[in-house]
């Protein structure tokens, strides 16, 4: 028997018990004729004694053992003279009488402490001894946890987990896939699934009613930073539902995982944006809520003053950074230079300053008056002291721009607490964006989305006006998921179809079975997918998910640990029927 | 709103309430003035009836419905006068004042019924509607609930869900892998995981200590009957665990399981039975317990009365048919017929039929008297009317064999009672098994497999004795699931692999980073995996696993609803760098 108890357990209710430890030695002091180790396990820290004057032989062990030695220990629970409070097994130690080093280790090539020595580089290689510190541990618990309380969840609410197949079929439409060549069908391949959208649609047709599944989707991107090859989707579809029963059941989710692991209640019913305001307002389709400094639009009331650039502007809007009417000169280029970074665009940023003492300064001083100025600062309900930052341009680039100018002001001005959550619905996503390189329109969700009743009239007059039954679940500037309700009638995902450009032939190709499956009794449905790594990293105030997954790949689809991918043996080739035509020099 | 109730509960209770349901068209009846509807949808079906006299409008409009119409109808709950005791909704019927067409549908190609006239072909091309039929749904839905109560166990018994890499790292050890071709690391690629085995050693490295996952794993095999290349595994590792910790852990598993989903109390303890009894009693290393027929080793008994057969036999072992002495020339013809089939590959059968009247009967008569024949009888405990056969050769062969004739009398004699269970352990498999192609030891359950202690002095000696720390769960003859304490040295772990074979470079290149991991102390640790698919077709009464799997590929690996694989277009393989040298004509 390797234990009696684990390492967190042990409590001043123990004393005088004989208990059996095993666990890993996290630290060893020696103090005068005492050696204490603490001896560490997924469930906490024990403090061992060895005393001089008990048994010398021990002793002398313990003083051999090293860190990350795994050892099994017997001994008798003891009241600590010294307590430590922060510690859960603090009131107590274990005096040691038998000792057995199960096996040693080497000294590990970095701490394996909360702050360690190990970079980046070197924690991903060793990755099992980097999973060993408490501020990864905790990560891989509570990502167990939060799946375990989706399934409560969507359990207790009549949905059913279904696998559907990892091996499926390519579709050129979204994302690139993985593709897996067929040694039994040769010059074939399966495709690995960008999300099981298809197989959940086609279960709805199935009646199973409700289903979820919590599974590795796939996609084969160049990586940007903290994407993942595989990743993790919580997904989920409903029959005769509509947009509402969606959104109220998956508010529960919200709520129930909020409760279950951040303790929070929330009791209040989520704000619902639609896309539009969110656009208009936070130039974000995923909008962080946890502050105010919503866009203004100025673009009336600044033209006609001979500024160019603003009566040219399709759009100009303004924020109010409050309490920053002192910025100085280096302050204002830095935001300049921020706004013209070639990943937000912008061409300039104009400023005007709300002095203390009611003045205005402005970089714009040569076209407008103190009254035009003081009339901006009005509709921007800014106070002396604030700070007015304008943008202009095209409207929707501006839009955006502003948002990211707005969110850099909330860091600067530290606005965005960490320990606030913001949750919201982003609803009536656009049916389509245009696709500039390819002069065509593109469904901005999935080609199986529904338009909106009242706008079907658009489809054909003017697509880019027509909204969805789309949503996203937004939680403090990320977007948690979304979803949206389905087309269930064969002839209107036609249309769809070949508004997306899909040839007759091509739908027919890809997705003829779907297609076929609608003429069989469709029922409405809908549903919905949020990114299970992303919502973690979240709940455990991480900006990476790479931190939630327990083995992750690098930047370069790569895992460095295990080494992966690699080259396979000219006989798997063949097998395979594929040649290699070349390889990264 | 599409429905206040499913169509699975409403009783009679709910009578004068007005209700909405939604679901698809069962069945439709016309009965004088009267048109019955049965509504079905996931929960259940209820009974919608127009009246002609009371909406003559309703009436028309249900007699044009078709099967599997999708509708949503509205109307009071009334008590039926003649109740179906059958249906769970058979106290009461909807008098519809309500009904809109939500989808129509086409004649499905099968009817949706319990016993349907589609064939396999044909239900596999159009599954979405083959798991609208109550046989199949059922599976599924008894594979969520068997996930379900997995997860409820380990996760009582602090086990921790965690996932692991599905593009992983092609090993040439075990069946073949699939493998992912990298786009960003041309020439190069990923794997697909056999099992996460490796992972989960790294996981208990890492301290995790109790790991779980419920995981689709894959193999590239040519596909025999009820072999599916993605299968479903309940992977599961634990430190600080003896066989015994881990026996008595899944056995508790088994009982949950047996409890939850199939109301069956196991009180008692379940029985292990070592390999070698296993093989010497029923010539299989997963027994079939629900009857007994053991074998009894007549190999001393029978030699020397100048049956050259026999005398040269390094074995000769034989079983009792009860009440078989009567079998025709026919019956025991067919018997032999059975056991000289190929995939059997016995010689020939001897048989003995002790008589009614206390005499017997042999093939062997000319060799054998009366008496000796009577001596047999007595040590297989045969009684007259008994019939005793016999199969005799090389002693491995023809314990399978006649392992195999045993499973083929207990068929013949009806002693499988289907819903009886009889669950084991079968432990200290063989370390190895001898390759009689590659003239080498391969491991029996994997390279990682720890042997008994007290056999490791046979390692270097006689390796095809030494028994390892390996288990099989088996019930009912079928293997559900096996395990072995791990090696966690790695001098052992060196040592193995150069047992079977692997060049120091060759393990250096596919297990380095787990001979690596082993240097910074590895705990002792072990585990088991279930095969997922087979436990749920066991539960659900059914031989495939097809059936329990929502969207299977059929024998030559290919989906036939969605037709994959398929082939991919010259710029995804130009991508890729790869060329297709063959393709299957």
């Amino acid at each position: 028997m390797y234990r009696t108890h684990n390492c967190g357990e042990l409590r001043i209710e123990n004393v005088d018990e004989t208990v059996v430890l095993s666990g890993w030695v996290q630290k060893i002091r020696n103090l005068g004729g005492m050696t204490f180790v603490d001896i560490r396990d997924r469930y906490g820290i024990s403090q061992l004694v060895f005393d001089e004057n008990v048994n010398h032989n021990f002793c002398t062990k313990a003083r051999e053992l090293g860190r990350e030695y795994v050892i099994k220990t017997q001994g008798k629970v003891i009241e600590r003279s010294n307590k430590n409070p922060k510690m859960p097994t603090g009131d107590i130690e274990i005096l040691v009488d038998e000792l057995t080093v199960l096996n040693k280790s080497e000294v590990p090539p970095f701490t394996i402490e909360d702050n360690t020595d190990g970079g980046d580089e070197l924690r991903m290689k060793y990755r099992y001894l980097d999973l060993r510190r408490n501020t990864v541990k905790k990560n891989i618990i509570l990502r167990h946890k939060m799946a375990h309380e989706v399934r409560n969840y969507l359990d207790e609410n009549d949905f059913i987990e279904i696998e559907t197949p990892v091996l499926i079929k390519s579709t050129p439409e979204g994302a690139r896939d993985f593709v897996v060549p067929s040694r039994m069908n040769k010059g074939e391949f399966y495709a690995l699934p960008q999300s099981p959208q298809v197989f959940k649609q086609l279960l709805m047709i199935s009646g199973f009613d409700r289903y979820y599944q919590i599974v590795k989707c796939f996609r084969d991107e160049d990586l940007r930073a903290d994407r993942q090859p595989e990743f993790t989707q919580i997904d989920c579809e409903m029959s005769f539902a509509e947009q509402e029963d969606i959104l109220n059941m998956f508010e529960g989710l919200a709520k129930h995982l909020f409760k279950a692991i951040k303790g929070i209640d929330i009791s209040y019913k989520l704000l619902r944006m639609t896309w539009a305001d969110a656009m208009k307002y936070y130039g974000s389709d995923k909008p962080d809520l946890r502050f105010d400094m919503k866009f203004v639009d100025l673009s009336e009331i600044v033209k006609g003053k001979n500024f160019k650039i603003f009566d040219e502007a399709e759009y100009v809007g303004g924020i109010c950074a409050e309490s920053c009417a002192a910025y100085s000169r280096k302050q204002l280029d830095a935001l300049t230079e921020f706004v013209r970074r070639p990943q937000i665009g912008a061409k300039g940023l104009v400023y005007v300053k709300y002095n203390e003492d009611g003045s205005f300064k402005s970089s714009v001083d040569k076209f407008y008056s103190q009254d035009d100025l003081k009339k901006w600062a009005d509709v921007l309900s800014a106070k002396p002291g604030d700070l007015l930052l304008i943008l202009s341009g095209k409207r929707n680039k501006t839009l955006t721009a502003l948002g990211q100018l707005r969110l850099e002001m909330g860091k600067k001005l530290n606005l965005i607490d960490n320990n606030t959550f913001v949750p919201l619905w982003v609803v009536d996503f656009p049916l389509f964006e245009w696709n500039d390189d390819e002069k065509r329109y593109t469904a901005m969700h999935h080609p199986f989305t529904l338009p909106k009743k009242e706008d079907i009239d658009l489809l054909e007059t003017n697509p880019g006006e027509v909204r969805a039954n789309a949503y996203d679940l937004v939680i403090n500037g990320i977007e948690i998921g979304g979803g949206s309700i389905r087309i269930h009638d064969n002839e209107v995902q036609q249309k769809m179809f070949k508004l997306l450009g899909f040839s007759r032939e091509d739908a027919e190709n890809q997705f003829g079975f779907l297609m076929n499956a609608f003429k069989y009794g469709a029922p409405p449905h809908g549903g919905v997918a949020f990114g299970f790594d992303r919502w973690t990293a979240l709940f455990a105030g991480i900006d990476s998910i790479r931190d939630v997954i327990a083995f992750p790949k690098n930047n370069a689809g790569r895992d460095v640990m295990i080494d992966s991918p690699s080259t396979i043996s000219d006989e798997q080739l063949k097998e395979l029927g594929l040649k290699v035509t070349k390889s990264e020099s």
